[in-house]
């Protein structure tokens, strides 16, 4: 077998959720994934520490995505238009993910781990959004009202998407999300 | 030993509480309440399934009164006004669970399963609070709105007031807090 595999990762990500899909994420052994792949155990563990980081890899980039894109919209825009633009930013950033994104979300719901999992995640992007809002100036609780809010929007607009096929703009559904919050709260 | 303990109840949570403290969650065995406490390990189990339920009892009538002024809420009032309403019940509750609160949400802090199990509670009482809301005719993603938005004004109003030493009115906390969320959205 040659030791660099054309798409590794591409291919371990979707063999993985093929047999999520198919038997359970509880189920499906790392062995299972590379064979369905193609490879070799020792190469899923070149890109995964396990089974499981085949859905969280880049929750640290996702988290960096919307928090840079609240620290760096102009300083002129309010709170609330600051978090908008961090969920313009990953919105932008879920789009190429329309494939794998709803799968993914399906599979999460199977399994409680899964779950808590991505509520800890959410929490965690909340707090570096709060904490981005307050380098800009925004006192308490406004930053945390503010920073917890967009992730309702990001939730809400987020369930829409995937219930709708991932089909249509997710930037246009958070703004749309956005947008009703405000009239909530007018 | 006599067969009725007075308070027991009471008795077995502040032991756990202190022990919690001193030990930390993880040590802390339920023979160890139960002798701090002056009770048998029975006694123990007649009030609780295992040593995370003395932080988590109570959790579904917390969820139930939440849920319970949402829908009960007059008919003529804004979503977000009827959340507001929930709110109202759930910090009339916790008052009286002033000495309590804190110290809890101290321990939460210590172990990722407990944090979680806290964030699990909180998407259910979303959740809850959203299917209330849609009873009453609200749409989505109003309804999802509203609701997840309510559980950051709690959020935000409850770590304020056990920042303050769970001293003051959380009532009152949660009203500014949902008045602030109202100023950010104008």
């Amino acid at each position: 077998m040659a030791r660099w595999q054309p798409d590794a990762h591409g291919r371990l990500c979707a063999a993985a959720l093929e047999l999520f899909e198919e038997r359970g994420y509880e189920e499906t052994t790392v062995a299972a994934i590379a064979e369905r792949a193609g490879l070799t155990k020792r190469t899923f563990f070149r890109y995964f520490g396990d089974k499981r980081e085949v859905l969280f890899a880049g929750s640290e980039e996702f988290q960096a995505t919307f928090v840079d894109a609240v620290a760096g919209a102009p300083q002129s825009v309010s709170p609330l238009e600051a978090i908008g633009a961090g969920l313009a930013a990953v919105a932008e950033r879920l789009e190429g993910r329309r494939e794998f994104a709803p799968r993914r979300q399906a599979i999460l719901a199977t399994n409680p781990e899964l779950a808590e999992r991505e509520r800890a995640k959410m929490a965690s992007l909340a707090a570096g959004a709060a904490a981005a809002l307050r380098e800009r100036g925004v006192g308490d609780p406004a930053a945390g009202l503010a920073a917890e809010a967009g992730i309702a929007v990001l939730h809400v607009a987020f369930a829409e998407w995937i219930a709708g096929g991932a089909e249509g703009d997710l930037g246009g559904l958070m703004r749309d999300a956005l947008a009703e919050l405000r009239a909530l709260a007018a």
